[in-house]
């Protein structure tokens, strides 16, 4: 395996200013990066499509020359196992992530041992910050300045004006 | 903005008496209290109709003379503005209560630097009273005396029987 | 009432190995364990029907004589008092697990003041397992081998190949 | 093992109206009850010395036929082996104090497999209650009716009055 | 009592940025704030005197008209019955804070009915600031601004010269 | 910076099997791991000294061609620069560690932007462990197979037979 690769995976829907901290953080941290987008995150439909949240998230990672997205289905430690990847990244903020990220993370070890789960923290003026409430905010006419690159702020105005 | 005035904001579907021992609690501290209705929480359909959910804060805030109760839609803080108040009242229960509303509260914060949350806490034998539960409670044929105020125990009765 | 007989309830769709080690544990503890499965736990279909998930439950408890399978409906409360149990059990694992189940205890108590919950914990090597974990494991085709009993394992597997 | 006996171990410096509560529903359950006074349970002299805090511990629960009061030092698994007891008794309030009880359960299940702890809840309304909290408020004059037995709040008073 | 007046309690050893933070947001809420310093708020004697923690406080209070600083000893109820003031405001950052000020709420609930504790958040850039880390990075010569106002941050300097 | 370096901080008084758990596991996911010991972690005197517990680190980290072991006194960002060294890494168990570990990499992050914390989890069953947990058992007579390292558990005889 190659412990210089990094996988840090999720739904994306869409990147916030606080994955993109946690995205430009971890760049200078692995050799390489890869921010893997899940399909299909759970039973909802998500608000954007596989190749909207991935041309979004190509678009603002573009400064970070070791980061690279790409996309997967299924069991997470299979798509490690095809990267050949040892390393999963995720960012914590709340106690309450904390708890579901070390379940997961004690889960993953179970299926894979090989593969090591490590944490990160964003800025913490992104603590409060989800994609979830994004989307809400969006749905509401919030203003979403600072709290998601202008690109895909444009990106949300466009999909809630549908 | 109006320093006296504070909202306690929430779906209330139903009201219960750990709401109204905080509605209690609030009216002796600020000058003015509005208990301010969601019109929609969430994707489920709520038990209680707005204007039935407005009907039975009306009826059991009756002896607060400060208190009134109203409706709103889309950002709290959009609503608070309307009302020139500067103070959102939260009552929290337990810790995972609590991470939410700090979350809700940071980005409030985010959206309009002048709104405040306060945070005060129910009476301890409503620590795990919820609207949720008492729905819950009611559908299953169980006692709901000591959990809501009689008038509601009763629309709930009625309710469940439809 | 019965102080010697305890209720361990759930809806265990399927049972895990984090139910059965519970289970043992308890079955040395009480005079009698009623494993009561919850007919329905929630607006979505389970993946076992009832009578499934009984007749795995009963296949896996066989080594434990004092230990038997039955249903329930309704209040938990009001399964208690059918029985003559004066006493629920519940495995807990995480902090968040808690908070739940500590708003449980209080709500049964006050439904039912006789009716005393009292936890326990599975083995450390079981703290990440959830029924629905196993299930989205088995619905991604990941392996459960460790995660449950056998023959819960392979009725897991028919199941997702339907 | 007898798996009727149940120990409630603390330092009991001195009994609350908490600690009392979760006796009177233990002794409910469980055959025979032994509450065992840790010698020195840390590095802080106690305030009550080890054979009065016996005392006031016999004093009330004299009404429970089937509660005993013993003292232990050193390990609580050898002390559990010397009663041929399984069964560890705590109660739990606080998140924060469910974490350290979790690690100790843990950690005593590592020294003797066969000892179980169980976890009961205290009445909500001692939820805040502490012998520590007892302490203070007694050092510092604050009425403690309500908190500890009349016989606990006498001997305090003429402690603090030393 | 006067529902205007809220008095702030703590050690303040020493008053970091962000209780002043807490401090300029609630001027803006009660009519009257009253930073209250505890004289001694534990076995460990506190780096600095009590006139020297209330000398910063009021320098640092200095802009809001309407803050006072005082001194109490014994029982935050007396205190507040002393001031005719009913509510108790507190500051929370982490969860495990959360816990402890819940705590001391209801015990302060339980002891005074009449008096409310309401909590409020810092700044979010200040979520991991406490005095205890403050004095802690003063012994061990690292930077201290931005954690203290400037005035605070000369007298540590001093303070840990000597 | 040398971000191929991590710092793993720590009193290491003694180390036990959960560190060394994660000695392990981080030493395949970075190029080399600095090991460092805390000179004096609190106002209490440790059981072992500064070079016993080196000792006892550089012992059982010999495995490890990688992972060295040093010691430091003062603020770790200093001890990191000395390095050239842009991780810290710690291990996560239960929450009111992790809330504990936040602060501290919040902290460090504020005094020295350039420095990540990244957090790992040790082995499950290690998930209770602790150096203080550690030196209580020794000093009750208790069994430490299994917690620390044979080498270890000899000098703990030793140490508490003095």
């Amino acid at each position: 395996m190659n412990s210089r690769l990094a996988i840090y995976p999720g739904s994306f829907d869409p990147v916030t200013n606080g994955h993109l901290d946690l995205i430009e953080r971890a760049s200078k941290l692995f050799g390489r990066l890869a921010v893997s987008v899940l399909r299909n995150a759970g039973k909802e439909a998500p608000m954007f499509s596989l190749s909207e949240r991935v041309e979004m998230l190509r678009e603002v990672t573009q400064p970070f020359a070791n980061v690279e997205v790409d996309t997967f289905d299924g069991l997470l430690v299979d798509h490690a196992r095809k990267l050949d990847a040892r390393v999963i990244l995720r960012g914590i903020r709340a106690v309450s992530d904390y708890e579901y990220e070390l379940q997961m993370a004690l889960m993953n070890r179970k299926l894979e041992p090989q593969l090591e789960t490590v944490f990160m923290l964003p800025a913490v003026e992104y603590s409060f910050l989800s994609s979830h409430l994004v989307r809400e905010l969006a749905m509401l006419g919030g203003s979403l300045t600072g709290l998601v690159p202008p690109a895909v702020e444009q990106r949300l105005r466009i999909k809630v004006a549908d």
